[in-house]
């Protein structure tokens, strides 16, 4: 008998029926607890910000434990714990090499969590593992080929293909928020001029909010103490011309990306999430209104571009943290001797 | 017992052991006649282009058969023939739907091939049909993601991801032709601004040269009576400063795109070739001055776009015909009864 036939054995007889998935922002973590039919059975959101690395491992491992006293479980019960991070991740040595928002760099988190929870533990970067997430709920109903686009403080793309997670050579696939999409455009942190992430991710929308504002542009939002990307969405809404212009800018560079995306990858859909989409309807109204203008121009656009190609992530599906267990889901032997977890991610 | 076994076994009887492929293109027809060690035993270019879709399959037909002698062989030997188009085209019911440069649309190549020939016959778009082809003969090595990006009248790529061609939802994935590079720049056929092939493909080259000769440009470019963008590249290299700028501005173009799609997809490799290409070292070296400015400005876009990632399509390795081939190769129970083409195209 195999060490894992075993362990699998000891799991079944210990009752280890839950999956936690941990999403690690960079203002939050959000932590979900399932049961093998993929019911709820906890859920919690800690608002605090995790920056040190040297206790970053406690801090998940407490925050994982509270979330279980809210199940009204111990860490005795769990298979598997699953983790997004929003940056750089090889999944196969469990090092979080880049988190640029954390100030994470080359942290060996996997073997970390497993020293302190004592559970098989897995790590993915946050979109990858949020696109999976959407592929094994079926969010998009049975759409194989699909892009999840998550804009938020960054900007970057996880890749479903053939219904698999699609990860590319170096696990990059989708890096999307570093193409130029503007060459003339304002220089990027990566150096280049016009990346994506200068033009529409949510720092860059207030950025250019700010920046109008400090320059003497009359806006509604010149009241705000500090001015988001939910801010100057909501402002444009409502009729603030300034905002609008941003809004409608920042929407431009998103539809080019898409068609840019769907053009290379030939995908059914496109899902839009993150931070700045929490925006909802006047988000999507702003790339809706650039599509179409491309539609407008162009045939081979307008069937590429077909209308529903673009889907807002429905609000309150919590998809990092289901992400997260999707990613627990993945851990080979770490669940009971049935492999009741069919749909392993690649 | 099934048809198709009873087939395969007449096959075998009657040593239908050849493969022959069919290279279409605007301006000429190549043919290879293979046997089941994919030696060659026979091919054809002929330098005639077809244009009437009426007389398309006949032209071929005939080509193929001359194309067979060469190889001292019969029709009745050959287990399938495979055909790449310049176009869109639909593996499964042998249409092309279109195809810009012949003039064909909806055209049902596939069942009128087999008529005529008597054959199992397959057909892919050509550039497809030649990425296979490169992963089917190694010509990488052991390389599983890549895209080989063709540039000639038109420009498109076909995508290998994990060993297998991509070929997405509508199977147009890698239309990067008509991706936007230059949002400013020229309008496209296609309807947008500043596509790929406005600003790098062969026609684009051409049309920059004569029109910056007929606005007073000095160039030696001017005594040519036709001016092909193999003739722009050959004067560049020579120091003639017009040329020297349209060369440097179309690879420009054709490393944002190559950023993209390593970006994007995250491939190993880009193999480049089409007509172009064909101008060789000078074609390729302006690409690379222009991703050498852009990895010295970034330290992700270098880390990403490795040297040596470029390669450009060795000379005379006949792409476009071994294509074919695969596409032939793929046809399941057309060949012997020990399926000895195991390598089929997804």
């Amino acid at each position: 008998m195999t060490d894992a036939l075993v362990s699998d054995q000891r799991a079944q007889a210990l009752g280890r029926e839950l999956l936690v998935g941990v999403d690690v922002g960079g203002s939050k973590i959000a932590v979900l607890v399932v049961d093998g039919d993929l019911e709820i059975r906890g859920r919690l959101v800690v608002p605090t910000p995790i920056g040190n690395p040297d206790t970053a491992a406690d801090h998940i491992a407490a925050t994982v434990a509270t979330a279980l006293e809210t199940a009204r479980a111990g860490i005795e019960r769990v298979a598997a714990v699953g983790v997004g991070v929003p940056g750089r991740v090889d999944p196969d040595n469990g090092v979080v090499s880049l988190a640029v928002n954390l100030g994470w760099q080359r942290l060996p988190l996997r073997d970390q969590l497993e020293r302190r929870l004592g559970v098989p533990c897995a790590i993915e970067n946050d979109v990858r593992a949020a696109a999976a997430g959407i592929r094994e709920r079926r969010l998009l109903g049975e759409v194989e080929d699909f892009v999840y686009l998550s804009v938020g403080t960054g900007i970057s793309a996880g890749v479903v293909l053939g219904g698999q997670l699609y990860r590319g050579t170096r696990g990059l696939a989708g890096e999307v928020g570093h193409i130029v999409v503007d060459a003339d455009g304002p220089v990027c942190s990566c150096g280049l001029r016009g990346c994506l992430e200068m033009l529409a991710s949510g720092p860059a929308i207030a950025r250019l909010a700010d920046d109008a504002i400090r320059s003497g542009r009359q806006s509604t939002l010149a009241t705000c103490p500090t001015i988001t990307a939910i801010d100057v969405h909501a402002a444009a809404a409502t009729g603030d011309a300034l905002a609008a212009e941003i809004v409608a800018d920042a929407g431009r560079a998103l539809a080019r990306a898409i068609h840019g995306l769907v053009m290379t990858y030939d995908v059914e859909r496109v899902i839009v999430g993150g931070g700045v989409a929490g925006a909802g309807r006047p988000f999507l109204a702003s790339i809706e209104t650039a599509l179409d203008a491309t539609r407008a121009s162009s045939e081979l656009a307008a069937e590429m571009l077909e209308p529903g190609i673009v889907e807002l992530l429905p609000d309150g599906s919590d998809t990092g943290a289901w992400g997260a267990i999707t990613v627990a889901r993945s851990i080979d032997g770490s669940v009971d001797g049935q492999r009741r977890w069919s749909h392993a991610m690649p």
